[in-house]
């Protein structure tokens, strides 16, 4: 399993709203997606107030890079949770 | 519980034995620690792919921050693994 760890830097007064639609986006969205296999959220971090982090598990990395955004399942998981950002989110993969 | 999601710059010819070493340390030193919940393994980065990544699950901050870091296992923690490391570790906590 590929592990994508997400930090999202959230505008201050979007916190409740975001937490709202990301888990909205996870529930619906995700789980339509070919070779996802969990979604982790861990929260807020308490260095930078701001920033959200959670993690999606992918059965291969190509499975998100190229099969989740290159489909319409991405604009629908970027219209729930986009509006929220403050600036473009920070990823990275890792595998065991 | 509070998360803490540690980003370590492995030497780049260390990766089996720094591997090996944090297996050890997270089975023998963690479980020692007052308030220690679970320890997950992330992996190596994709990007960077001489970046480690693993999360040590807290009761509390102070567990982590306080109890743990000012304490004997920490200087034994840091002996197993801190030889391997290039640089000194990326941590932070989050909260949900």
């Amino acid at each position: 399993m590929i592990l994508e760890l997400v930090h999202i830097d959230v505008l201050p007064d979007h916190h409740e709203q975001f937490e709202q639609d990301l888990a909205t986006a996870a529930a619906t969205v995700l789980p339509q997606a070919r070779g996802f296999v969990e979604f982790t959220p861990a929260g807020w971090c308490v260095e930078r107030p701001d920033v959200y982090v959670f993690t999606i598990g992918w059965e291969t990395l190509e499975d998100h890079t190229q099969g989740f955004r290159d489909s319409a399942l991405f604009e629908q998981w970027r219209a729930l949770i986009g509006p929220h950002f403050a600036q473009p989110p920070v990823v990275e993969h890792y595998a065991r």
